[in-house]
């Protein structure tokens, strides 16, 4: 076995003690919100048949799955006309399984899987990672975590509204207070290529779109002429997208857009949407809602076209020059590649990685959330040692996470310099002059304070401190 | 995009809310546990470099490593000739990464790569899944969680003692009774060995020991003399491993076989062993241990040969027929293989999948660990449906988990089925009767029982009943 200077892949971390700590108070927020809505969680496997993951991402996500190698003789298949043939040939003979590339997709799955067992209307949470070949950059890595919720088998707008609920929750109880919800609806954009008369592809004016924010409108305009738009067609969009205000009163004008273009009333897809997003809104304020001025309704929010078919969301967070912390929607076919058509659902994902860099940028996290120990025993000689064995299991039996430091032949300098880079609060001491008194020197590492207590007082004083 | 029976791949399990739950009441407990005695949380990636994991789990244990394909054009550098050679040949051309395999392996590269900013000695608990393309079976999965806790940095015999003590605090928080933490100590073994009077191998020996409890004393007899041990050796070995009695009695025993069996005095080895041993004990004691009756000391105990070099751990439940379900030991070079060598470690691991199935076998999951939602409020008509959602929001405001029923089209009969079916144990309704007095009914699940109370007073019934 040679000696090899070890790394990890790129794209992944691993995570220390503070960070996993800070972590844990993210997951712990959004866990808490989701039951407080009476999400149920739910866990799938790492490892999926890539018969499941394949043609579900579009061209591009099936390029950035992780394919993982057939155990045994992974080769037995291949022969050398394979190799000429290259990845596509051979890879179906080499591997069969797959690394979770996201959470709805196993989660579709599932319910087609356990249909008959699982009461509907189904809601499920989960929080695991996801692996993706991607090009690591600020805000992306390989390896990383998605927090969903999902409703499927109803297409009530509640489920919208209450979306709308968790991630105010959620961002409110982070800390977070310069954020925006955007919400967009398919129809919407549907009714909007319509008005500007059936040129190009629907799905050619939606890319274009979606891209405003980063080309802005001249690039837009480059682009769908280049498409196929013309310049009347590209007058109308952005009349309608410039429509501004408040939620409801940008609803009411792009109503009025609608009318003016010529969308006739009986396109069920376009008014369909505009009274969808209003129902969302009412259901909201009857709720008491009291965040009105973080939603916005984002006329070029797109989104991933796959598989949304209704409302769609996404959160920015403004002061934080990072993507979309959180994103979702409605889709009425998720299942039907697995056999099961006609259920609809609506979901959506916080991104724990980029929540983090978030608040770390903030300086949103509590100074709590760092360490696990709360008091070190220093450790003299033999004798302090035999004696501190049952003080120790006292202070860990009231509940104070505890350590006896493990080597008394270390100085005590070095104890601690061990209990100052843990951030460990408290040290206790009992030298030989504290042992005949029945008494220990409980000392304050923060502060430096020192005092003399009996046990049971070290007890409450350690408890009050937690 | 076919329609196709989905499925999950062999030895991977999808966990659905209720088995969620109670997997993640052991996991709290082993969390608990481990940072009451000062264990910090680390995590590693899924991915690992195959550089790191390969040769460190010896070559039945490179078998069983999922590899993950490389990204992009993975045959670039395949030839023909590759082929014929085989898959040793094309593995390192195609794949450079791999998946977790154990916790301890990932956790000795993280120690040599963060050595400078680590404090030593070094406590942290590791609570993740691994993988191993194993033949599933009973207790066995190719995905399953590990539940680690090692120092590194010291080679005080307190940390071997705590670790019982950890033992025992999660198995009788668990609730599991009936027991055996057993002990044993490499240098005990190689000193018996050395009582044989040197022939054969170590390595067969404790190959051969390991198996005494599947194929008897005749089995183990047979191999040893097929390996090349005498008839005298073997006497010699099982008036050694015949030892009986409790702990302490069992090592003065063993003792006086060294003695007469000739290990001389000299030999460090042996003599260490039963020292360490004895000291673990004593430790126990003077921390007011009370379990001495779980605790055996094993001499047939082996566990895995690879690194261990100090004491060793080993858990049965002794009323459920399965496999141990926790293990560990003492290492003195884990790290050496990444270029760190000397550092002494202690630590052991949580098979959490087979206390699951344990606990289950046994009825020990306590009923509180099913169900979320706490309140559903049924929805009967638009009206109901609007008046509903202010009182959802104090529902949660007041921390009880609760759900609005998303659709009033659906029959009272569905909703309350929908209730009955996920556990929630109480349904709210307001009917116009009930509107008109400003109050609610109030209805248990379980006894069926109704009451008829204001607002206020459902809350204060809901929060007790959490």
């Amino acid at each position: 076995m040679s000696i090899q200077k070890p790394s990890i892949p790129k794209g992944t971390r691993d995570f220390g003690p503070a960070v996993v700590a800070r972590r844990n108070y993210i997951f712990g927020i959004i866990r808490r919100t989701f039951e407080k809505f009476g999400f149920a969680p739910l866990e799938t496997p790492t490892l999926e048949n890539l018969s499941v993951l394949t043609g579900k991402y579009g061209e591009e996500g099936d390029q950035l799955l992780f394919k993982v190698l057939n155990s045994g003789d992974f080769l037995k298949d291949v022969v050398a006309e394979d190799l000429v043939a290259g990845t596509k040939k051979v890879l179906p003979k080499i591997a069969e399984k797959g690394l979770r590339y996201d959470l709805t997709v196993p989660f579709a799955r599932y319910v087609v899987m356990n249909r008959h067992q699982l009461t509907f209307p189904f809601k499920r949470y989960q929080i695991q990672p996801v692996w993706r070949a991607d090009r690591p950059q600020r805000g992306r890595y390989r390896e990383f975590y998605q927090c969903d919720a999902d409703v499927v088998g109803t297409d009530s707008l509640l489920c919208e509204a209450e979306i709308v609920l968790m991630m105010t929750e959620v961002l409110n109880d982070l800390g977070l207070t310069d954020f925006t919800i955007k919400i967009n609806h398919r129809r919407v954009l549907s009714a909007i290529y319509q008005a500007l008369g059936g040129e190009g592809t629907e799905i050619d004016l939606f890319t274009a779109i979606d891209k405003l924010d980063k080309i802005g409108r001249e690039g837009v305009e480059k682009e769908l002429t280049g498409r196929g738009f013309s310049q009347d067609a590209i007058e109308k969009l952005f009349a309608l997208l410039s429509v501004e205000g408040p939620f409801t009163e940008k609803l009411e004008r792009l109503l009025a857009g609608f009318v003016t273009a010529g969308v006739p009333p009986e396109n069920e897809q376009g008014y369909k949407g505009l009274q969808d997003l209003q129902r969302v809104v009412d259901l909201l304020q009857q709720s008491g809602y009291q965040d009105f001025a973080h939603l916005d309704f984002d006329v070029t929010l797109a989104r991933g076209l796959s598989y949304y078919t209704g409302c769609i969301f996404e959160i920015k967070i403004n002061n934080v020059n990072m993507g979309s912390v959180s994103g979702g929607g409605r889709y009425d076919n998720l299942t039907g590649a697995f056999g099961l058509p006609g259920v609809s659902g609506v979901g959506f994902s916080f991104g724990v990685d980029r929540l983090y860099d978030c608040l770390d940028e903030l300086n949103l996290f509590p100074a709590a959330t760092q360490t696990t120990t709360i008091c070190l025993i220093a450790n003299f000689d033999a004798e302090a040692e035999s004696a501190a064995l049952p003080v120790l299991r006292q202070l860990r039996e009231a509940g104070i996470p505890s350590e006896l430091y493990p080597d008394h032949k270390d100085k005590l300098k070095k104890q601690f310099q061990y209990a100052d880079q843990k951030g460990i609060p408290f040290l206790l001491l009992q030298g030989s002059e504290e042992r005949i008194q029945n008494k220990f020197k409980l000392k304050n590492m923060r502060t430096s304070a020192e005092q003399l207590l009996p046990l049971d007082e070290v007890l409450t004083a350690l408890t009050q401190a937690q």
